[in-house]
């Protein structure tokens, strides 16, 4: 099943996909006399039982599809508590770095940060450089701590589609070189030279997190990591990727971030930037200036959906 | 007025402190027949003629205010949009900076971070090194974009108490040195050598932010940059600094954030580090390895109250 979040007027529901349409919940019939969720958030705290009651109600719908042009979409979770995203995470990486960790690396990004597709990405003129990253995110479904890597995949409700939107201006502008103190001893001090950025600016602004426009439910995609993935800027092809060249998969990163933190149903985890075609080419996402070149972004993952946003410069 | 979220058995609510207690706002009659909000957060969102409503109900109560000892106090805001914390904003970091930006530089934290006053701080053998960092907080109350400096204390509820708590070891760990791909004239691309490093575990990790007990309402405090502030390990004095030292002030800092960000009422801002004296005696924050000391962390601001926190080692 694919499931959207969207605005229908002043009226904010979701709906499945249904041949060229999205059937909206609040033209279901109520199965076995009880109403269905009211949101997409409101489902993924409801469990698997309810996805069953709302496939159910939807193959049982005979009214037409509500066209997809007159849907606003929206982000799928609208206020997820966190929207972690990896850092690094391609094998296409593995020969830039130099040193960095084996674990996954990872950041989070504000809410507020979210768009939907279809909707236009502010960049303002004193941005700098401001470049699309093409990313799998996952939606947690059931929360955890300490969730083993086996168990994974029973946390995820579904897939999307993540644009991570990235200034790299911002990112060196917000790097600090620095003396930063460590303990020497028990009660003494060194300075130790250091290097440290922070992703507040860089990674965070308004519109910088377009999602969407479908959740694939978990059981409509059998395996994350073997999805093509592709990016393009205006009628340019930028990415071509393939999210089996992820490095750490989806299992292992949520057995390895719910050892530090509690995953929570609505939870989105987008699992770092497909690059590949791009070093192919000779050409990267980095090239595609959006505060510069304006244009759309495309990203397409295969059996999920595609996400299309336009840039308004401000 | 100064106004805590707590727990009394299985309900949640909030309080106002009155002499060595607090009145629980379910134990207040409605005023003008209508009901207060339920929650801090549902205060915050209705505004300021709520918070008077609020104060006129505490002033006619007559019943007697609940023990603290009988409560268990919550972060006064249980799920904010975002918790932006700055980095390196006190005058006394100046001198180790070898190169960084002028403008506030700063990182959010996941909401499952916080935790409340009296709470202990769950810290793990894999953690590494993990200190606290002792900061003044503003709670946003009218949110808003392009905020003016002038009107920056308009858009503020009040303050609170906020132990930024860090683990350097994963902060290390979670650095990379890399070639980053950075564009060449158009069409090409170069590699450019990097440092990045990414907070999500080291300032992420579940407890490592307690907050609270007392939210002051900005009535209550004159002026947040003059208030003293100090930080006990046990019966150490580690930090004895003044919020006057912080190098970008609260309004700034507003104005600065939401050139990028759309403030939301409940968004947390912590203003840095306080970390004088430390330096003065030689000896830092980065000397309390609460992983390797245990022990219990105080805070204490002037005029906002006291956050104190043991710790679990697990």
């Amino acid at each position: 099943m694919h499931i959207a979040s969207f605005a229908r007027g002043s009226r904010t529901t979701y709906g499945v996909k249904s041949g060229g349409g999205a059937i909206d919940v609040a033209e279901l019939d109520p199965v076995d006399g009880a109403r269905l969720p009211a949101t997409l958030i409101d489902l993924v705290h409801a469990g698997a039982r309810e996805l069953d009651r709302l496939a159910a109600a939807a193959a049982n719908h005979r009214g037409r599809p509500a066209d997809l042009d007159a849907l606003t979409f929206l982000p799928p979770i609208a206020r997820p508590g966190k929207i972690i995203c990896l850092a690094l995470n391609n094998s296409a990486n593995a020969g830039r770095i130099i040193s960095g960790p084996a674990n996954p690396a990872f950041f989070s990004k504000p809410s507020t940060a979210l768009t939907g597709h279809g909707a236009a990405i502010p960049i303002r003129s004193f941005y700098g450089r401001v470049h699309p990253e093409p990313e799998l995110a996952a939606i947690i479904g059931k929360g955890g701590k300490d969730i083993p890597a086996e168990r994974g995949y029973d946390h995820v409700f579904g897939y999307t589609i993540h644009n991570d939107i990235t200034s790299p201006t911002m990112r060196t502008e917000d790097t600090y070189h620095y003396r930063a103190i460590h303990p020497d001893g028990a009660d003494g001090i060194r300075q130790v030279d250091t290097h440290v950025s922070y992703p507040g600016r860089y990674k965070g602004a308004d519109g910088f997190s377009p999602m969407g426009p479908w959740v694939a439910t978990r059981d409509a995609v059998p395996d994350p990591h073997s999805l093509p993935i592709t990016c393009w800027h205006g009628d340019e092809l930028i990415t071509s990727d393939n999210t089996a060249n992820l490095t750490h998969h989806l299992p292992a990163v949520i057995a390895y971030i719910s050892r530090f933190m509690t995953l929570e149903p609505g939870d989105i985890i987008s699992l770092g930037t497909a690059l590949s075609a791009a070093q192919e080419n000779g050409k990267a996402i980095q090239n595609i200036d959006l505060n510069r070149l304006g244009g759309t972004v495309t990203v397409t993952i295969d059996g999920i959906g595609t996400l299309v946003n336009g840039v308004s410069r401000e």
